[in-house]
C-alpha cells in the first residue's frame, strides 16, 4: 500500500508541503508508505514548489508593491531542461493578502511592480515563468506592460486612466525570450466572466468603481482587438487581467495545474500508487476551473486508483466535479469559527486526524473484498 | 449490501429517528439498502426510540416540573412480554433544557415531580422503567422519594436541607412491582465520581455549593449505609443522584444502552447487515462509559462488521475507545459556529453528505480488494 500525497496549500492556513508533511507523518503511523508531492496550480505556494524540486538561486530585485510602495521582490533562477529559467510568484509582489482590500486600493493598485521584477528576470534567463494567482489588483495587465516598456509609473490604476493612457502605451518586445504565465483560473478579460466582474469585489470594488473598472477594460480590449483578441484566451482574466497583459507583452499563458504537474513528473510518480489523497483549503465551484484537486483526481482516474479530497470548507454538493472522487471531506473536527479553523496548528492536527480515519476505513473495505 | 444505522440524537438539534432517517435516505439513493433502527441509551430521546417499538397510549399526570411549578407530566402505557409496562422520561419532567442552569437553579430544583409520575404509573403498570439521563436536578434523588412516599413537597433542593429531613424521611415500598431506571453514566453517589463532583458544574454549582452539596450527599449515603451502599451501585449517581433514590426506594438500576438494545432486538437485527454507522451529538471521553456509540460498536465486532461512528464534535484523540471503531468523522463540513452548526436543518444536511462520501469510501476499498 503506498498513497499518492499532493495537497494544495490552504491559503492563510498552511502551505501545501505543511499539510502533505502532516498526512504522511500519519500514515508512516499507521505503517502505510506515501509519496510526498508538495503541489501547485500557479496560484499562491506555485514558488514554493518549485524551488522544492528545480535547485537554483533567489534573485533580489528592487521593485514596487501593488500601492507602489518600494519592496524587494526576487525571482527564483534556475535550470529546466538545459535552460535557463527565472520563476517568479505575482502573489508575493502583489500579493491581495498584503493589503485590506477597499475602494480605495482596487482604484490605486497595479501591476507595475510585477513588470519591473520580470524585466530583470529577462535579463538573465531565456524563459520567465509567471505565477499569476492570489494578486490583489484589478489593472488589466497595463501596469506590467508599462513596466516592460520602460514607461513610468502610472499615478493610479491605468485601466481608470483612460484612452490617453492606452494612446501613449507601447506594447514590449520579448525578442526571442519567453514568458510564461501560470493561470489558475479560466476567466475571460471582459464581461460577466470577466476579470472585473468575477473577482473585483473581493478586492475592494464596490458597483460603482467595478463598472468604472469594466468600462476601462473593454477599451483596452478593443483597442488591441484587431492585434490580439483577449477575449479568445481563457486566462486573459488571470490575476486582475495580468493574463491578457502577458499576452500582449508577447508572453503565453498556460494552465497551471498541467504545466506544473508535468515539471514535477507526478505522472510517473503516482504510477506504483495505490491510493491519492489530494485536497484544497476552500473546495468549491472554482475547483471545477482546474484547480489542484480535480487535475490530480484525473490523473488518478487514469491510472484507476480510488482519490480523496481534503477541504477545510466544502459546499454541501458540488456536482459539477464530486463525481471525480470517492470522497471529499471536511478536515473539520468540530463546530469552531473560521479564525480558530484556520490556525496552522489546528489544521495539521485536523488534517492527520481525518488521514487516520479515513485510512482506516478505506482498509477496512478493502479486507471486506465482495 | 445492507447497512446497519442506529445513530444516538444530537443532543438540542436532531432526534435519533430524523438523523437515521437522514442517513438511510442518502444510502437510498446510493441503491444502498439498510436497516434503521432509531436508538438510546437511557439519555434524552429514551422514550420516544421505545414507544417507536412497543405501541401504546400515552397517560398524562398532573405534577411539577424541576423548580416546582405545575406541568403535564406523562408515561407511555404498554406491554413488554405480555408485562403491562409503564415507560418514563426523566428529562421530559426535570430536564436540564428546561432551565437556564443556574447557583439559584442547582439549591433549588428536585425529583419530586418524577416521584409523582412514578407514582401514578405503579397504579397502571406492574413494572415502570426511568430513563435517567438528562436531568437538571442534582438532589440526590430525595425529592423523588418524599413524593413515593407521599411526603411533602420539599421546599428546595432537600441535599442542602441536612439531617431534619433526613430523619422525616421515610422509604417507599414497592411491593412486588418494579422500577427499573435506565442509566446512561457509571457515576457514583458521592466522592469524585460522584454525581455532585461530575456533573454539578454543568448544573450551575460553584465550588461552595458543590462543597455543600456534596455534604449532604455524604449525609445520605451514611445514613442509609447499613441498609444499602449506594456507592457500591455503579449508576448511583445517575441524574443528579435519582439513580440512588430509585435504589433507595426499591428499585433497580440497569445499564441503559444494553437494556434498550435488548428491548428493540438490535443483535438479531444487525445479524444480516454488512456495515454499521453509529454515533452521537458530542464524541468523548464519556462515550466510554458505555453510550450508544461504543455499545453498537461492540456489537458490530461481534458479528466482524466494519462500524463507522458519526458525530457533531470529536476530541483530537480519543485512545480508549477509538480502536473500536474503523473512523469516526466529525459531519461538519466547514467552520461554523456551535449555534449555526447545531441548527437541525444543517446537521441533517451535513449527515447526509458525509453518509454519502463515507460509503463512496468504504465501496471504493471494498471494490479493491487485495
Amino acid at each position: 500500500m503506498k498513497v499518492f500525497v499532493a495537497i494544495d496549500s490552504f491559503k492563510g492556513s498552511a502551505t501545501s508541503q505543511e499539510l502533505n508533511d502532516a498526512v504522511c507523518q500519519t500514515l508512516a503511523k499507521m505503517s502505510v508508505t506515501s509519496c510526498n508531492v508538495p503541489i501547485a496550480d500557479g496560484g499562491e505556494g506555485t514558488l514554493a514548489v518549485l524551488t522544492d524540486t528545480f535547485l537554483g538561486s533567489k534573485v533580489e530585485v528592487n521593485t514596487i508593491d501593488l500601492l507602489g510602495q518600494p519592496i524587494k521582490g526576487s525571482y527564483w533562477l534556475t535550470e529546466i531542461d538545459g535552460v535557463k529559467t527565472a520563476i517568479i510568484e505575482s502573489a508575493q509582489i502583489l500579493g491581495l493578502t498584503q493589503i485590506t482590500p477597499s475602494e480605495e486600493t482596487i482604484q490605486k493598485a497595479h501591476s507595475y511592480g510585477l513588470g519591473l521584477v520580470i524585466s530583470a528576470a529577462l535579463k538573465d534567463a531565456e524563459q520567465v515563468y509567471v505565477s499569476l494567482g492570489g494578486s490583489g489588483v484589478n489593472d488589466g495587465g497595463l501596469g506590467l506592460l508599462a513596466a516592460l516598456s520602460n514607461q513610468e509609473i502610472p499615478p493610479k490604476n491605468p485601466l481608470l486612466l483612460g484612452k490617453d493612457f492606452l494612446a501613449t502605451l507601447s506594447l514590449p518586445n520579448l525578442g526571442n525570450k519567453k514568458v510564461i504565465g501560470l493561470t489558475d483560473v479560466n476567466n475571460f478579460y471582459t464581461g460577466s466572466q470577466g476579470f472585473t466582474n468575477v473577482f473585483g469585489p473581493q478586492k475592494g470594488g464596490t458597483d460603482e468603481i467595478l463598472a468604472r473598472l469594466e468600462k476601462g477594460a473593454n477599451l483596452v480590449w478593443q483597442n488591441f482587438k484587431a492585434k490580439l483578441d483577449l477575449n479568445s484566451f481563457s486566462g486573459s482574466g488571470a490575476a486582475g487581467g495580468i493574463g491578457g497583459g502577458l499576452l500582449l507583452a508577447g508572453g503565453v499563458l498556460q494552465p497551471g495545474f498541467p504545466t506544473i504537474a508535468q515539471m514535477l513528473q507526478i505522472d510517473k510518480k503516482m504510477s506504483d500508487c495505490d491510493f491519492v489523497i489530494t485536497g484544497e483549503g476552500n473546495f468549491d465551484e472554482q475547483t471545477a476551473q482546474g484547480k489542484v484537486p480535480l487535475g490530480v483526481a484525473r490523473l488518478a482516474r487514469r491510472y484507476q486508483l480510488p482519490v480523496v479530497a481534503f477541504c477545510g470548507a466544502r459546499p454541501d454538493k458540488i456536482l459539477a466535479i464530486e463525481y471525480h472522487f470517492d470522497g471529499v471531506f471536511s478536515i473539520q473536527s468540530r463546530p469552531s469559527s473560521l479564525q480558530t479553523a484556520m490556525l496552522k496548528k489546528i489544521t495539521l492536527q485536523n488534517i492527520a486526524l481525518l488521514t487516520e480515519n479515513v485510512m482506516k476505513l478505506y482498509l477496512a473495505g478493502k479486507n471486506r473484498h465482495m
